[in-house]
C-alpha cells in the first residue's frame, strides 16, 4: 500500500489547465515577437502588468494600476524580495500563530526575530496584536487574511479595518499573503489594500489560480514601495520574472480564459472542501474539532490537549497516511494537538480513504 | 536621432531562437503531461538536470552529474541564492577589479564588505590575491574566469590551478560566474570546477546560450554544497525554477537543437567581436587601447589617465551614443579612464555608427 500524504498542499495535477496553456502558447508564438525571449524590465513585462491590473480590478472591485505591480517568481519569491528590502537580520516581525510553515522557514533564513500573535476564529486577536506592537515595535506583520493557511479562517471585514489602523499607529508594515484571495467566494472581505493602500504590501501568485509550474506571482503595493523593491540588484541584473511565461499568461488573461479557469478552480476547491468537511464530520471522534473553510486547499484539525500529532505521525505513516503536524506552523512550537490536511492533491477516492484511516487513528489515540 | 546605447549588454533580439523554442513547446505540449504545470522538486526538474548534466559533460569535457546541479532563475538568482546560504551582512568578500557591476549591486544589497583584487591581462593577480587572503580572510572570491565582464580577459589555465590552490589554503570559497564559458572557443581553459570540484560553486545560465527571457540558470557545485543550497526556504515553498520552462529546455537539449543554437550564437558573437575590434583599431585614437576578447559581448576601452569617462558621458549621449563608464565596474571607484561597450545588441549598421561617433568623441577629448 502506498502512502497518501495529505500534508502535500498542491492542486490536483490532472485539474491543471494544460490544454488552455497550450492554446495560449500557440497564439503567443504565432505573433513572432522575439521580445518575449529578451531581458525584460525590472518590474515585469508591461503587457502582463496591464492585463493583470485589469483582471485584479475586475475581481477585487477596487482599481489597481500596472504601476502598483511587480512580477515575481511566485509568492514566496515575492515575500523574500520584500524582506530583502525592508528587513535586516535581527529585526523583529510578527506572524499569526499558526502561520504558513515555509514562510517561517524564509523568515528564519533571514535571521529575523519572529514573534507570534494570537488568532481566534475571526483572524488576528487585536488585543494581543496591540500588546505585541507596543512591546516590540516590529518591522512588519505577516498575515494571511483570506483562507488562512493552515486554518482556513477569514479575517473578518470589520477587523481588517481595525487591524490596519492599529498597525498604522505603530508604523508597522503589513505583508499580506493573499494567494487564496481569488479562491474565496464573493461574500469574503476585500483584500487588505482596499483598506490601506499605503502600509500594505500584498503578495500573490498564479500558482493557485492557474498553475504552480509556471512560477509567476506578483507584489501589489504603492508606487513608493515599488520604487524601493526595484532597488533589488538581482532584478537589475536579470530583469523581471520570465518575460516568456508572462507573455503566455498575458494571453490567458486577455483571451478571457484565465477568468474561466479561475471560476472552475474556485468552485472545484469549494466543493472539494465541503465534501471533505462532511467526511470529517461523519468520521472524526467528537473530541477532535475542525474549522470548515469557505474554500481553498486545507482543513485544520484540533484534538484534545493530550493529543500529540508529532508523536502520532510515524503511526499514521505506518498505516499509509501522512499529514503536517501543527507544531510546524508555529514559531513557538505550539499546536502539538493540531494537524493540517490538504484535500485537493489526490483523487476523491484516495483522499476519502486516507481521511478515514486518519479518523480511525485519531479515534484510537484519544 | 535616437540614442544607441552601447552600454546595454544583451544579445540581439532578432537572433534569439524563437522558431526553435516554438517547435520545442509544441513537442512538450504534445506529451500531454500536466506535471510540467505542477510544483517541482527544490533542485529542479530531474529531466532537465539530467539532460543539462549530459550537455555540460559533452561541452566541458569533464563529467557532471545531475546531483551537482540546482536550477535557478538565471545566474544572478543563482549568485543571490549562494550568498543567502554562505554569507552574513558584514562578511568580507573579494571581487576582481573591475567586475560585473550588477554583481556589485547584489553584494551591496546584502551588506557585504567588498574588497578588490587586481587583474592583469591574464586574470587575477595572484600576488595581490595572496595578500588580500592573508589580510582579510574573506568568505569567498567572486570571479568571472572566462570572457570576463567587462574586460573580456581569459584567466590563463596555469593560473587557474594556482588560484585554486591559494584560495584553498585560506579556506576561501570560489563563486565562478561562468555564463560566458560556453561562448568561448575550444582553446579556452576548462571551467574552474575541473580544477577543484570542492571549493568552487559555478553559476551559469541559458540567457547567453539560448534566451534571457526564459529565465533559467543553474548552480554547479559539489553534492555537499547542493545540500546547503537546498536549505533555502524559498525553494522549499515554491519548488524549483519553472518546471514549465525546464520541460521546454529539456526538449531543446535532448533534440540536439540547443547544441546547434549554441554553435550558431558562439560563432556569431566571435565574428561580431572581431568585426567590432577591427573598427576600433581603425578609428580609436592611439592613446586609447582595448583588449580583443575571444568572443562574448563586450569590449573594454582604456584611455590615458586624464580621460574621465563619467564626465564624458553626457556629451556622448548628446551626440547619440551611450556606454558604461569604468567606475561602475569597480568597488573602489576606479577605472575612471575606462569604458565598456557591447557589440551584440544592435545591428551591425547601428553598432558601427555608434562606435565611430564614440571614437571621434574620444579623439576630441584627449
Amino acid at each position: 500500500m502506498s502512502l497518501i500524504d495529505l500534508g502535500i498542499g498542491r492542486p490536483n495535477t490532472r485539474d491543471l489547465p494544460l490544454e488552455e496553456l497550450r492554446t495560449a502558447s500557440i497564439h503567443v508564438f504565432a505573433r513572432e515577437d522575439a521580445n518575449i525571449l529578451q531581458y525584460g524590465p525590472e518590474a515585469g513585462d508591461q503587457l502582463v502588468r496591464t492585463s493583470l491590473a485589469n483582471f485584479l480590478t475586475a475581481q477585487y472591485g477596487t482599481t489597481i494600476a500596472p504601476m502598483h505591480l511587480t512580477m515575481t517568481y511566485g509568492a514566496s519569491h515575492a515575500l523574500d524580495l520584500i524582506l530583502s528590502r525592508y528587513t535586516r537580520p535581527g529585526d523583529t516581525i510578527l506572524v499569526e500563530d499558526p502561520t504558513y510553515f515555509f514562510a517561517l522557514k524564509i523568515f528564519r533564513g533571514r535571521d529575523l526575530n519572529i514573534l507570534p500573535v494570537r488568532m481566534d476564529d475571526h483572524g488576528v486577536d487585536l488585543t494581543d496584536l496591540r500588546l505585541q506592537l507596543h512591546l516590540h515595535s516590529p518591522r512588519l506583520l505577516y498575515t494571511i487574511p483570506t483562507l488562512h493557511n493552515p486554518t482556513g479562517i477569514q479575517l473578518a471585514a470589520e477587523r481588517r479595518q481595525s487591524m490596519l489602523e492599529l498597525t498604522g499607529q505603530y508604523n508597522c508594515l503589513i505583508v499580506a499573503d493573499e494567494v487564496y484571495q481569488l479562491l474565496s467566494d464573493s461574500h469574503s472581505a476585500p483584500p487588505l489594500r482596499s483598506y490601506d493602500a499605503v502600509h500594505v504590501l500584498s503578495v500573490s501568485s498564479f500558482s493557485k489560480i492557474l498553475a504552480p509550474g509556471i512560477r509567476l506571482g506578483w507584489i501589489e503595493a504603492s508606487e513608493q514601495h515599488q520604487i524601493e523593491l526595484l532597488k533589488c540588484g538581482v532584478l537589475h541584473s536579470g530583469g523581471a520574472a520570465s518575460p516568456f511565461v508572462s507573455s503566455i499568461v498575458h494571453e490567458m488573461i486577455t483571451s478571457g480564459v484565465q477568468r474561466k479557469v479561475l471560476d472552475r478552480l474556485r468552485s472545484f476547491y469549494q466543493r472539494r472542501v465541503d465534501w471533505a468537511a462532511e467526511i470529517l464530520r461523519d468520521h472524526l471522534p467528537e473530541e477532535v474539532t475542525f474549522y470548515h473553510p469557505q474554500g481553498g486547499f486545507f482543513l485544520w484539525l484540533q484534538g484534545p490537549e493530550h493529543l500529540d500529532c508529532e508523536q502520532l505521525r510515524p503511526d499514521a505513516v505506518a498505516v499509509g497516511v501522512d499529514y503536517r503536524p501543527g507544531t510546524l506552523f508555529s514559531c513557538r512550537n505550539g499546536f502539538r494537538n493540531c494537524l493540517r490536511i490538504c484535500c485537493t492533491y489526490y483523487s476523491e477516492n484516495e483522499t476519502e480513504t486516507a481521511m478515514k484511516i486518519l479518523c480511525r487513528l485519531l479515534q484510537a489515540s484519544i
